[in-house]
């Protein structure tokens, strides 16, 4: 029998803080706009992937998520598995004793420990994970920014995916995309208190995938040009700076207006694009108040392209904002894990809430199907926990 | 007892279809946007107003709307007061036989014939009769133009409702406003089928008052100086062709995207505006299925600053749009007086969304409180029914 070469990796999940929505080339993923995320900690989302080649394999190459069989025959899957074959080759002609694994099949498995119908940018740690573990296979020398030229080739926001902390995504200006890549504005151990609450939104499907979706907000809506060419431009300064100096005030504004604009550009589109529902704004209202109650802003919301809130926050601030949701929504799934138990429950601010905010508190417990706790953390991982037998046959961990 | 003067009047409601928000000059109403809307019959909506003066009134100016007196001591009702007598005066001075009104104390009754609660524009009827109805009391040479000007410092969008049919108001330039006035795009005699239905949404009240709001989305949005510079003068030149050509496809197309953009600026205002809720949106889902089943554009919802949907169509397309909704919201209050018996039920395209729009539907049979049918119509009308009796006494009509 064949040799067997398997290599494996987690990759994290990011949420946007300035949004990507816009191409100027659908082929290549190349964005009308740059965009900046935090990467959220693999203990609680993160994409698992086990890459592996050998002779023995069937001649097509295959992915499995999940249990299930995926399609690999999109170009985009296509485009990263040539660059990434490209490149082995290069390692292959430079060392004759490296063992030829670019034209062996691939079979690639992956497990999401969170659920994926829940909207959770499962498409961006999906696609990072994949070029990660090929590129372990492979044993290439790319370094985390080579490689998300090839993971924004899968999916736009997977580029970010491949950095921890806090990541930007440069729109760059080459008609080829080569400047098109993330990189890091500062490790999740420069502000590594940040954390998250999501609020899963029980929803209908998503009408509008993102890629047509945002083709036709570019064709059609009238404000977006703007946004693009001079909002989104200052914005990415602003942020790297909020960054940089830990200032969740401005970092919490910036994600807030930023969320809204995209959305905004969103309803300009015809016809329009609604990802907002009521359940989203009774978020939003939720985080106003906690941040009145504040005096300051301790609370950002921002939502992708779907109804679930992603609220930041920082660790001091866990009881004034976590903790309300945490009373408010008491029943959802989510709030027995380690991070759940450490939370420190907010009676008072909830029992305000309920007086000001009744029609808000209700839509709330009406359509948050189960929450979320994460914060900032780490790129993708190297793992020797591998989702492929020595056989070569798919194994779960989770199932 | 002294002489007791009394003239009175009707106007109407009008509903923007290129969308006045924003101002440049908050205490003269200036609008950082030109505007248009069509003004709807008077027969359905309209606000009827008696002005009358009289040396044996209280010295204070008084207003009554419906039954309840108002203050009239704010700037914009006394800016309007001021005008009118400054061109009383003038009459006064040329006709020293006519009788010296503009000193006396003025006396003004009100009254809408349609509830005031349902966010339905009263306050463009309402500025626009007490202005015309002065004029009529002080028998002023003024001409609707001239006339829509004063109303203007009222209610910004009163001023086009001092004319019928289809009306523009031109921003204007000057900073004393004297050039920014409403003016007449088609009478409605041009294109005397274009009809209304329009779903009042049952809402908590309206949490940011339109003036407070627009003055934060001039602050704090980042997408609306496009939308002011560049949109909207491109869109008054389209809509008004569109009026003159009697297109509708075209003037329902200007008037969703419109919308559209207008309620984008809300909520990239910072904190964000929002008036759409989720039974908007299902009536925007709805007229977007009416039109997929006719192959173009026969229906254009509009959304002013709440939830209520405006949604225009002509008449000979009547069982195609507003069919639909009255089979399929056939136990609402508004379809029993002479307009919503004409209608005819619309079982196949109702059939055809209960299956395919599902959610939508159940939002709007949920959501909907009732509904108005209107169409196109006069500007004010002069009438001999007083609502203040020979005594100077308020009287009713409706109550």
């Amino acid at each position: 029998m064949s040799e067997i070469y398997r290599a494996s990796t987690t990759a994290p999940v990011n949420i946007a803080v300035i949004k990507y929505w816009g191409k100027r080339d659908a082929k290549l993923n190349l964005p009308t706009n740059s965009s900046l995320s935090v990467t959220l900690s693999q203990n609680d989302l993160r994409t698992h992937t086990t890459a592996s080649c050998s002779a023995s394999y069937p001649a097509e190459d295959s992915l499995l998520l999940n249990g299930k069989p995926q399609d690999v025959s999109g170009a985009r899957t296509q485009a990263c598995f040539r660059e990434l074959r490209a490149l082995r080759k290069e390692v292959e002609a430079k060392d004759s004793n490296a063992p030829k694994l670019a034209d062996l099949p691939l079979k690639i498995v992956s497990e999401n420990n969170f659920p994926t119908a829940a909207g959770l940018a499962s498409s961006a740690a999906g696609f990072a994970a994949l070029v990660r573990a090929i590129a372990n296979l492979y044993e290439l020398p790319a370094d985390p920014t080579e490689l998300s030229r090839i993971a924004r080739q899968g999916s736009g926001s997977a580029c970010r995916s491949l950095f921890g902390g806090y990541v930007g995504w440069e729109q760059g200006s080459a008609t080829d995309g080569s400047d098109s890549k993330a990189f890091e504005v500062a490790p999740a151990s420069h502000w590594p208190n940040m954390r998250a609450v999501i609020l899963v939104v029980s929803a209908a499907k998503k009408d509008v995938s993102s890629t047509s979706g945002m083709q036709t907000t570019v064709a059609t809506s009238s404000l977006f040009a703007s946004r693009a060419s001079e909002t989104v431009p200052r914005r990415m300064k602003e942020m790297q700076d909020a960054i940089k100096n830990k200032d969740f005030e401005t970092f919490g504004k910036v994600t807030m207006m930023d969320s809204n604009s995209f959305h905004a550009t969103c309803l300009d589109t015809y016809p329009p694009i609604f990802y907002l529902n009521d359940v989203s704004r009774a978020a939003i209202k939720m985080v106003e108040q906690i941040n009145t109650a504040a005096g300051k802003i301790i609370a950002a919301y921002t939502f992708d392209a779907g109804p679930n809130a992603v609220i930041y926050y920082l660790e001091e601030n866990e009881k004034q904002v976590a903790g309300v949701f945490k009373t408010l929504l008491a029943d959802k799934d989510g709030w027995s894990g380690e991070r759940g138990a450490a939370i420190e429950g907010n009676y008072e601010a909830a029992e305000k809430a309920n007086t000001e905010a009744e029609v808000a508190v209700g839509l709330l417990k009406e359509g948050v199907s189960r929450v979320i706790l994460t914060g900032v953390g780490e790129g993708p991982v190297r793992t020797e926990e591998a989702l492929i037998n020595e056989k070569g046959e798919p194994i779960s961990v989770l199932y």
